[in-house]
């Protein structure tokens, strides 16, 4: 079966988005740097139409995770880009844009139902009201044999962790402090995971791979 | 002049001891699994006076930190194992026995002022009343030219960085989650840190080292 996997930028003191979110400032205050080695990988600006970028370690883990994963799941969170533009209006589309960078099929945890909505570039949003159980069955349905990616926010990957259904994490540590902000593993309780792979990037990220 | 250096086991999700720390179970609920990697090197044995462990990336590592270090900080709950022993008798010895591990100077951080209490072994601890500045000041004339060690607990290593004190710390990475415990980093703040240095070993620990 397709694997679930999480792959998520955070900081020393195990932020993964600063302080004072909001639709301007999805990242929150400082967060940005959790995601500077990322801006400068090549893969990273293909998936975005942009140009620029090193075809860096950094690049190939990028574009190799990618590669796996044939649907990703979110949370209404990281689909509005923080709290303001879904409450605001529940027909919008997301805050990633009329050519949102996933290029397949995403599943929105909500409690909204709402109509598939199709976007350019190969991105249809599906949005999931009955829970994350059924959002998996049907990104695993959609991805084709592929691995199924919940691209975060911080609640939705814990929530697929605490419910033991998340196979493999990749942290993306970077050498920063943010002291305050949202944190991952809320609510996820004591654990082992195995560690698969360590990749240290001149970034100054260091990439650490877990088996859940 | 010599460093400031930490080095301490960190969970994923940013613990370094586990939940409900007694001077019966210092490492708190959990906490030993931050430490496994250590108690199979064979330089931590070496220093225990027992035998066993093996010549490992992780021992080794443990030994070069050891060669740089001439001198010993640490909070009075590292010193007394916990929270008991100390409040029950402050003329007593600490929780690490007759022979510490240490076998150099050890400046314990204390509200309380007390004669110097030499041990077996080479370990001294002197008890410094007057602030983290002045335990460093008497560390540094100790260390003879070589560097200084803040041992732990969480809260004096964070007090250091907070100061901005501290040169180099390196995080042991163990691949747990605590789910609950004793954090770094509190009160620390935002800042970034350059990181020059990353070990993974096969025990399952990544080791990385930043400069502060």
């Amino acid at each position: 079966m397709s694997a679930l996997i999480a792959a998520i930028s955070i900081s020393l003191d195990g932020y993964v988005a600063g302080p004072d979110q909001s639709a301007e400032d999805p990242l929150g205050k400082g967060g940005e740097q959790l995601h500077e080695w990322m801006f400068k990988a090549s893969s990273w600006h293909d998936e975005h139409r942009s140009e620029g970028g090193e075809d860096s370690v950094d690049s190939q883990l990028l574009a190799e995770l990618r590669e796996r994963v044939g649907a990703t799941i979110m949370g209404r969170g990281m689909y509005s880009g923080g709290s303001g533009a879904w409450a605001e209006d529940p027909r919008a589309a997301g805050w990633w844009g009329e050519d949102p960078p996933f290029h397949q099929p995403v599943f929105v945890l909500t409690s909204h139902a709402r109509d598939p909505l199709p976007m350019q570039g190969g991105t249809t949003y599906t949005f999931v009201p009955d829970g994350i159980e059924s959002a998996l069955e049907q990104a695993r349905a959609a991805a084709d044999g592929k691995d199924v990616h919940v691209a975060g926010g911080a609640a939705a990957i814990s929530q697929y962790m605490a419910a033991g259904l998340l196979d493999e994490l990749t942290l993306h540590i970077a050498p920063v402090l943010l002291g305050d902000g949202a944190r991952l593993f809320d609510g996820v309780g004591p654990r082992r995971m195995e560690r698969t792979r360590v990749i240290e990037s001149p970034s100054g990220v260091t990439h650490v791979v877990l088996r859940h």
